[in-house]
């Protein structure tokens, strides 16, 4: 019997992930690539297949032993017809047919999605929601991306941008937000805002990792730091948790590794702030994929659409 | 052929509505009785039950005839258990087996539901939603109540509590809240807010229904009032479009009502402060069936029970 494997690519601002999984989404194999490095949309595409050709061609594979390809990408993607829309942090990246492109390029079947959708389905698959029915799974990084999955299936929404947590309002008015709105969630708690509070709040050279050591640390001031930051985060759960009755709510990215403060200050808000009923029900995860959890979803998107 | 009906019941804290509907939930007889006449929960069943019957006696009427009774209730609901939580708004009712006390009663078949997530239905088979996939649909009253269509299903949540539109925060802080938060949309866009809001722009002794003729009539005052709750709940109507791409919103309930402003103001803001994939995909109605969403969504209620 031949063995069937697939081929799974995290693209993200900063770089491309891709790796071999086997039918079980186990990874095998992992490579990492610069995507700064590509000058151009077109490189970069380039660049991806070439990763994909050059992974085959290195582990002695044949076309035949790959059953798909599965790509999750940091923007809003039409997964169905297999365009991105556009990429908030990768220039030049306007309605592009990657599905087709890379289909001719390569012969093999690709399978495009939001990277914040993959991590959903392998969170819910694999991970930390595993056997729950109604999940809201977040990623904190640059932005605040989520999937939902709502009776045991990934809520799409009409366009496939369901998910935007970022862009939940916290206020009626506050700092503007690059959407065109203003004092959405993200403009409190993505990675920008988090290193200008941080920069403000102890010195200018200071990251986010220091602040999550300082808080591992029992730094008083670092450890009040997070838990704002939590308090913010877990009233705009408070609300999904009313509108949704949600059965459990993962939170992965960077941040999600800022210690316990975060998550105790998340469900400490959500058992305040929600209704009685719902804020019962709501189990808080920390993600348990971490950064493979992107590579793991566009394995299983390639397993579900080849079953369909 | 036997003909048969639907009996259909809408409670209210102010009164209850009794109709019987035809298989295709055209209300063919209505009667109203005042909730608060009863003295007290049993009073009040009993009330209920008399008027099933009476109204199966008066119309010459056999039980034969009648497919089943149908319940909305102004509170959580255990709908599949046929148990009524608690009722915000109605004195003493705690886990009332409510299904099982009158089929006891009336050996009829009796389904009982949260009465935001019957209007959704009705507003969704018959009303204004009809033909869209993806709806959430809201009534504006004492509550801000509603329910959710995803992906053409009433989507309930694992406790039936799903809908809490209401509860979603519009600030970190503010007016404190019945259900124990602060700063929840129904503490600026519930009726008592609005009636606290116009007395104090206004005179002492205004009605709601005056600030919307006046509205209608072009005075410039009660034309920025609307405005106002419609920018208010536009915001929150954003962060939630944001979140489940939805197709369509319906807004019913006795402000629905207050005229054009209202409507006008809550689109303006969405076009505004929701993403734009999201809100040029989403379509702001007033509910078509008015005050009788509640009977015909509790006869739909009926009609899905006994056809599973």
């Amino acid at each position: 019997m031949v063995k069937r494997f697939i081929i799974a690519i995290d693209l993200g601002g900063t770089n491309f992930k891709c790796a071999l999984l086997d039918s079980n989404l186990k990874i095998k194999a992992k490579s990492i690539f610069s995507t700064k490095s590509f000058a151009n949309k077109e490189k970069l595409i380039a660049g991806i297949a070439a990763a994909i050709n050059s992974f085959i061609f290195n582990l002695k594979l044949e076309k035949k032993n790959i059953l798909g390809i599965g790509i999750g990408l940091p923007g809003p993607v039409d997964s169905a017809k297999g365009i991105v829309h556009f990429l908030p942090n990768i220039k030049g990246w306007k309605e592009v047919a990657l599905k087709r492109i890379l289909e001719t390029k390569i012969k093999l079947p690709v399978f495009i999605d939001n990277d914040a959708k993959l991590m959903t389905l392998a969170e819910y698959s694999l991970g930390a929601a595993a056997g729950y029915k109604n999940v809201l799974c977040l990623t904190l990084g640059t932005g605040v991306g989520a999937g939902l999955i709502l009776n045991e299936v990934l809520y799409r929404g009409n366009d496939n941008a369901a998910g935007e947590l970022g862009h939940l309002p916290l206020n009626e008015s506050g700092p503007f937000c690059g959407c065109g709105s203003q004092a959405c969630l993200e403009t409190y708690i993505g990675n920008a805002a988090l290193i200008k509070a941080a920069r403000k709040e102890f010195r200018a050279d200071i990251s986010l990792e220091l602040v999550s050591q300082m808080a591992k640390a029992h730094q008083l001031k670092a450890i009040k730091f997070w838990n704002q930051i939590g308090v913010k985060l877990g009233l705009v759960l408070s609300g999904v948790v009313n509108l949704l009755n949600l059965d459990a709510i993962v939170i992965g990215g960077g941040v999600a590794s800022s210690g316990k403060t975060l998550f105790a200050s998340v469900k400490q808000t959500i058992s305040k702030r929600a209704m009685s009923i719902q804020a019962k029900r709501v189990k808080v995860f920390k993600a348990k994929l971490g950064i493979n959890a992107g590579l793991i979803g566009a394995g299983f998107l390639v397993k579900e659409r080849l079953k369909s």
